[in-house]
């Protein structure tokens, strides 16, 4: 599950890409915009510098910009970059051996996880940053 | 989250499929098909009784049958009976109510949430139990 990470990192984008022209923004004041700690916020800039939405500058005017334009960022990078597990699971224990039905469900349900994804990737990647900011 | 609710429930309304014209299977039978606690399996079919996807016959002979034919439960529906959270949460911390960015994302964020559980709504409802079954 994409929990609430989703939700917070959409949120720093939005900040990022809204006051862009102006001096970059930090961990602090983008925690306080959203009401959370730093920490978490910092957590999720890592993902999203890792996945090369984001880029640090360092030093005393320094702090977070985007690393490529609103337009150009879909919601589905976004979405990519924070989650690990699958939104619909699968049964993790060993199947019945003596059981037909048993046996398929691990493949039925795998087909099923991806395509749930796919399904949440596609509506997401309909949709840019840039369309995003236009609501705020 | 469906967590591991969807696989469970998916697993129990295929065996229920796959045996239709024999005798009514029962929770425990379900849950060793499933490899996991009666109880777990008791807690899903009570929700799937709910949603009128199954039905309970008591007695000697008794047990759990489907309610329809596996051709009109489509897989959507048993997702419905299942969720109770989206699968892409929001903030629940109110906005800070000087930031322009903080006050809008709420509203954001519920859309996008919408359309994220209407994009796994459309595809699970794309396949019946019928269609499953058939993959066993």
């Amino acid at each position: 599950m994409v929990n609430k990470r989703f939700a917070t990192a959409l949120h720093i984008l939005s900040a990022l890409a809204y006051h862009e022209e102006q001096t970059p923004l930090n961990s602090d004041l983008l925690s306080q915009s959203i009401n959370t700690n730093p920490v978490v916020v910092r957590r999720i800039l890592k993902k999203l510098t890792q996945g090369g939405i984001v880029q640090t500058q360092r030093g005393k005017h320094g702090g977070v910009r985007l690393a490529k334009k609103p337009s150009s960022i879909k919601l589905g990078e976004i979405y990519d970059c924070l989650h690990s597990r699958h939104l619909i699971s699968m049964n993790e224990k060993p199947p019945k051996k003596d059981c037909k039905v048993s046996c398929s469900m691990g493949k039925i349900m795998e087909v099923l996880s991806v395509g749930v994804e796919k399904s949440v990737k596609d509506y997401l990647n309909r949709q840019s940053l840039c369309d995003v900011v236009k609501k705020i």
